[in-house]
């Protein structure tokens, strides 16, 4: 597989890694689970998200709405996803199922974009221009759903003129069926690079020892302190 | 069925009736022409696009980007349907297949969005625009190919703030894994309403006599003809 | 005036009323007092927001980014204005500085959009979203900075489509060269109104009694409240 | 002055060189001509043109509208600008004054955006989608009008996550007064660096030593020629 992530240029995207989707107890996790564990999901994106890091790629959020009362009362116009968010008050603000799963904490460093209102995380939101901030063309997606959130997510990416890798036993869907629908039928189409986990961490492995040490100085880039007001 | 579409925040959406997609001799009409004549895809098509000319709902076309020599040669990042596209030429500009085919022509009055380069007919493009100019909330939309620009345009229609109806009969794409994948698992998430062309034709005939007789003054609507300059 | 605001399609957009801006104490408040009394824009502001709450037109937050910690350690690009909020760390989140000032505080059924990181309310937010899924097409913005943040937002409305009316005396900017560039150079070539607080006041007074007893039902709108899951 | 243009990141952005604005004969020329010529405007933004070539760096273009009959009958709300647009018919379709002046023609391998309806370059365009595929983080901007569409471009372009640097003297208004607002009073808030047309020539002169001799291969780059289809 000749591609190659660039620390410069390349960063990891993680979609949605809400306890009430990934952890035990979580609302949804119940029907998520069979798809899941059979996928190897949850272990799978903590080993992309560690063979990241070790790389020196730098750690993008995309995280859904958290629900808070009086979010959708007011609106004229509503999509069928935004209404089920609305009655399940999935990831609720200041509750556990809302938190981001201990594992996949962000730490110091990454960037954690605005919430958005339905599937892709960029719409509505400041991903792009913060991607474009830190100077970032490629972006290797791993999260869930596979069919809403992350599609959602490789297809604008994709619009907007980034270049996507999908890891596609780093996520999961309720159905098989649903699951098959993005990783076999749509994601590829948008996606350069479809890989295994397996085949994810192997390459930014490699990657590593070229690139990984150090984030290294782009020509242009001129952020400095600003001084203290 | 409840739905109602009034022409002052109603449209019509047609995507990509290209001859290159829905005509004999088209480049890739060959590989949809099974699945798109057993969904009735064509002339379903056909009969929403008269039901709402006849209902007084404003029509807008999004349409793909045409091909022309040099649109990819330097671009560093490409999405491998736009590689496809390079590859395929479709749609190419100055070619018969590139036109859009004769009974779906645009009439005076229809709305033609700028071309997009990916499959949203709304990325990167004036549509969003162009329809808050006109008043429109609510699209109807028909066209192809049902899981790539379709499926795309409704998805970034309802994150973009949109109320989707999807017509599931009057779009086709090359398998029916594809189309099923489009119209039973994906759109169902962010279009409002999928209905049948039998049932939208009724819905509209019925509109088509409260509503279509006139497009009505909106408030606050303020557009007069400017002085000739 | 023949401008009329109908509640079904028009919105109130307040543009940065915190602390620091137009409050005693506030960061900014000494540099642009001067400017800011001259033109009554406090009082102005308080005017036009009770007229429209009084009319029935829903008001809409356009908030800058408070400052965190961390926000532009890791940007590679960064535009002057971002680097002068770095510096001064204005809006500080978990500050006064960074709160709403009292009479401005959002109630019940008001919309806060996201915060952006630049000056247009629009970018990289859920402004646009959010407006559409409410049916506004109309725009009345008050709020500071005129220059920065209200003639962004103002040229940013008009691209996608919105409506705008501005008031001039609702506003401020910290020398009067800006608050002039902003009023009499620029905002009016995007502004299909600029009105000053006494004429707004009128309207909305009249609009009132017409359309803002209660909101109207708007064709087509079909929001209700979901199953509670 | 520190900065430096690497072709991997920098472009050239070049805003309406249109006839109508900048040559003699010209709809607006004549109202444009004494502070254009007084600024150097044509001239400065033809050295500017060739340093850039020179250097190696890409040339993209933004450009407005070009008029078409039809073009705004049927909207509903329409902004100031746009209403004089549609009453000069300024850059018609099929006119001389709708052509790019001779100097400026694109040459291959330069990069032309959709026509935007506004002022702003990226507002309902393709701009943003092109300038990623291209790897570009970095605009200098020439062109006119300052305090429109050059302005509103510069605006745009910094929320949305570019560097700008505008060339002062490569630009134009029809009033001293909005050539002002726009150099002085706004532009310098967005625009990491303002140059004169010698400062930036001096900088591409320099900078053509080391970058401009052919453009360099960038990490993760990965476009190659399609098979043909």
């Amino acid at each position: 597989m000749s591609i190659a992530y660039d620390s410069r240029v390349a960063a990891l995207l993680v979609v949605d890694p809400y306890n009430d989707f990934i952890s035990e107890g979580g609302k949804v996790w119940d029907r998520l689970k069979a798809v899941a564990e059979a996928n190897g999901c949850v272990p799978n994106m903590l080993q992309v998200l560690d063979a990241a890091r070790r790389a020196g790629l730098r750690v993008f959020y995309a995280l859904h709405r958290r629900y808070r009362p009086g979010d959708y009362e007011t609106w004229q116009y509503i999509a069928p996803i935004q209404r089920a968010a609305w009655s399940s008050k999935v990831f609720a603000e200041g509750t556990w199922g809302g938190e981001i799963r201990g594992e996949f904490a962000p730490r110091s460093g990454d960037v954690v974009a605005l919430e958005h209102w339905g599937s892709s995380g960029f719409a509505n939101t400041d991903l792009d221009m913060l991607l474009k901030r830190h100077g970032i063309h490629q972006l290797i997606v791993i999260g869930l759903l596979a069919h809403t959130c992350v599609e959602a997510t490789v297809r604008f990416a994709a619009e907007l003129g980034y270049e996507v890798t999908v890891v596609k036993d780093a996520t999961a869907s309720v159905s098989a069926e649903q699951l098959q629908a993005a990783i076999e039928v749509n994601m590829p189409n948008y996606a350069s690079t479809m890989v295994t986990t397996d085949e994810i961490v192997a390459i930014l492995s490699g990657a590593s020892s070229v690139n990984g040490a150090k984030r290294r100085e782009v020509p242009g880039a001129q952020v400095t302190p600003p001084d203290q007001g």
